[in-house]
């Protein structure tokens, strides 16, 4: 059994850096608090005794040796990056708990054949830099990674760039390391658990995502003097565009979600009819068909809805992923671990995108998740207990020494 | 008759400093292109014979002497501020027109009994700091100084600050002076003129503005992981009102506008569900009834629209001003000007808010107005021909030199 009260402690202390404005974190990736962060883990990694491995994308590789030279390392993390306004949890217990692991691993003097790797990777969360699961996306040959440094964020600064500024760009080449197999433990940033009173989520499958960045193009034009017959409101196709996302979301619920995070606005001026406006809808399935059916109804539709109002539309996919299916085999281990220590525990399709999306795509790979407050994540209130921390941790570890084997 | 040529090239030449990204202007009210703006009006003013004073909001005025030395003077002036993607006329115009009135009488060495001031009013569009029209607002004693100083800009910034950073702040106290007349020239911005094909607008009203900065709260929540049951999505809040705007507005069209220019969404996420958006509706009508009801019913309708998705609507009156009904005598020497000089004209109701609609409220006032290409403005694009600015001047002049006497 992990030591519970050593891992909150770890993740209170690292919820001091970036803290943000109502008790949670701002902690965004290649930021400042960024590297500070990395550094407090990385000097928690060497007190553990593990060797730092960094690659090109920045992800951090922390190996426990294994007894067989040859035996490839069972990986274990999730990412420190954070929301603007995010929670404390969301990644961070990932990361942690695979540290914990360690830790224990270290008190009970337990060696195993495979080496243990923590991992913490880069840019998962997306909102600096879109889209989110960079690194992984990289590490899993389905994105490439001059195309990973190029991106930008809304001040215009390159990924590649803020790499080396704060001095995390490794030397290791992206996707060279093998793997085992990777497990990620994670809050479930939704409310099932919860209501159905289980400690833990067996994570069988994941929604797939696609981000569809829209752009809307009207005229702007005076608010006061332009008749309304002579409007070109690209704001009013914003609006039609909302309600059709949640409409197409709506006739596919419980299967689907879909909504539009991020909305800007040109030139954002009161007196000026909006000219422009540039926001990304977000639509989730695990079913591939109704992914691809939800993004192909944006499309049809989208285009008339705005030219029947005197305005453009245009769309491009910034992100995107399939629904994952995680490995039988491992997902067994974590039931079996869940159902052996006597945790309540309930198979669960993960609603979020995770590195363990894009990692299953190249290794055997899977999930366990905790239920969190109400559901509520990407919010600085998001919340869990430490029985929950203790009861995913709890379960990690016994699936990942079961799959490094003692 | 004015120097068309001459008026020309001095636009042309204040075009040059705080040029757009697209042919226009973007010299926002107390930058550093304000402050140059201003200094090349003030050593164009000195040229011309004129002596500056400047108020503590300011507002520069230039005055020419007359010969009476109890006889107050006549204004005539605009704005030089621009909106963050304007136009090279709007307001610049009024002012230089002013400038030209004032060169011409000393080519043609006529001297008025009246002093003639031309006058550049501050902060007249009201993008960085709301509302616009904000020291003449002050002048017309509508505004309160203290809380003029108080308006911030998007990034914090104070005007009273800004005011006296850029060094425009003067030592003369607001609305001190006592006016005369106060005349403005001014493009249209809409397409009236143009389509009726008239050199010269009468404008004997305007149509009056409110402001209506609105917030409404949902929660953030993940787009991914939270069901669609359990959303309460602020951006279907601002769908939902951009569309009762346009409503309203269309209710009582052609006699009121309506729509929201600027909308900022938080945490602005592509995985993050909108928590708040505050967005800024602008309506306006020639007709105070209509005026107030179109505000009533969007404070009656909103809330209720907004409760049924789960979000929260709240608003605040941020800026005002009543439909001014300009002085009939004043009306009256631009009509018959319009007509003895032989240019083509018409009665107008002026879409847009103006200096001269608070002016107006303390002195007798009128304003002039020539056409703009498809009526476009508050846009790079906004275009005019010299021989409508030559017949705005013109007509100008002769009415506010009927006004100041020979
Ligand atoms: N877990 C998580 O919030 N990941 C960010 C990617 C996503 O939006 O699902
Ligand atoms: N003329 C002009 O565009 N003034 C700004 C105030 C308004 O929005 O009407």
């Amino acid at each position: 059994r992990i030591n519970a009260d050593r891992l909150w402690d770890s993740l209170m202390e690292m919820a001091k850096i970036g803290p943000g404005i109502a008790g949670g974190n701002n902690r965004q990736t290649l930021t400042d608090e960024d590297a500070e962060g990395r550094a407090l883990f990385q000097s928690w990694c060497e007190e553990a005794g593990l060797t730092m491995g960094v690659d090109e994308m920045g992800t951090m590789f922390a190996m426990r040796p294994g007894t067989d030279p040859d035996a490839l390392p069972v990986y274990v993390g999730s990412h420190l990056d954070t929301q603007p306004t995010g929670g404390k949890y969301d990644g961070v217990l990932g990361v942690l708990a695979g540290l914990e692991i360690i830790r224990t691993l270290n008190d009970l003097d337990i060696k195993t054949k495979h080496p243990i790797v923590v991992t913490n990777w880069t840019n998962e969360e997306g909102t600096r830099f879109a889209p989110a699961m960079l690194a992984s996306g990289v590490f899993a040959g389905v994105l490439g990674q001059d195309w990973a440094y190029d991106r930008v964020d809304a001040k215009g600064k390159r990924f590649g760039d803020e790499l080396e500024r704060i001095g995390w760009k490794g030397e290791e080449k992206v996707g060279a390391r093998k793997m085992h197999a990777f497990f990620e433990l994670h809050i479930e940033q939704g409310p099932i658990l919860e209501a159905e009173g289980k400690d833990v989520g067996v994570v069988t499958h994941g929604q797939g995502l696609r981000w569809i960045e829209c752009t809307v193009t009207g005229k702007g034009q005076h608010t006061g003097s332009t008749p309304m017959y002579m409007r070109r409101n690209a704001g009013r196709g914003l609006a039609r565009v909302t309600e059709l996302v949640h409409e197409i979301a709506l006739q596919y619920q419980p299967n689907a979600v879909g909504a539009i995070g991020q909305i800007d606005v040109y030139p954002n001026s009161r007196n000026i009819i909006p000219e422009k406006v540039v926001f990304t809808v977000d639509f989730r399935s695990h079913i591939l068909e109704t992914l691809e059916a939800m993004v192909q109804e944006l499309n049809e539709t989208a285009p008339g809805i705005c030219a029947d109002i005197g305005v453009n539309f245009k769309s491009e996919v910034v992100g995107f992923f399939d629904p994952p299916a995680f490995d039988e085999t491992l997902v067994g281990r974590v039931r079996d671990a869940a159902e052996r220590l006597g945790y309540s525990h309930m198979d669960l399709i993960s609603g979020a995108g995770h590195d363990a999306c894009w990692v299953n795509r190249v290794y055997p790979t899977t999930m366990v998740m905790c239920p969190c407050v109400d559901g509520l994540s990407h919010n600085e209130a998001e919340e869990i207990s430490k029985d929950w921390a203790r009861a995913g941790a709890d379960v990690l570890m016994h699936a990942v020494v079961e799959t490094a084997e003692i």
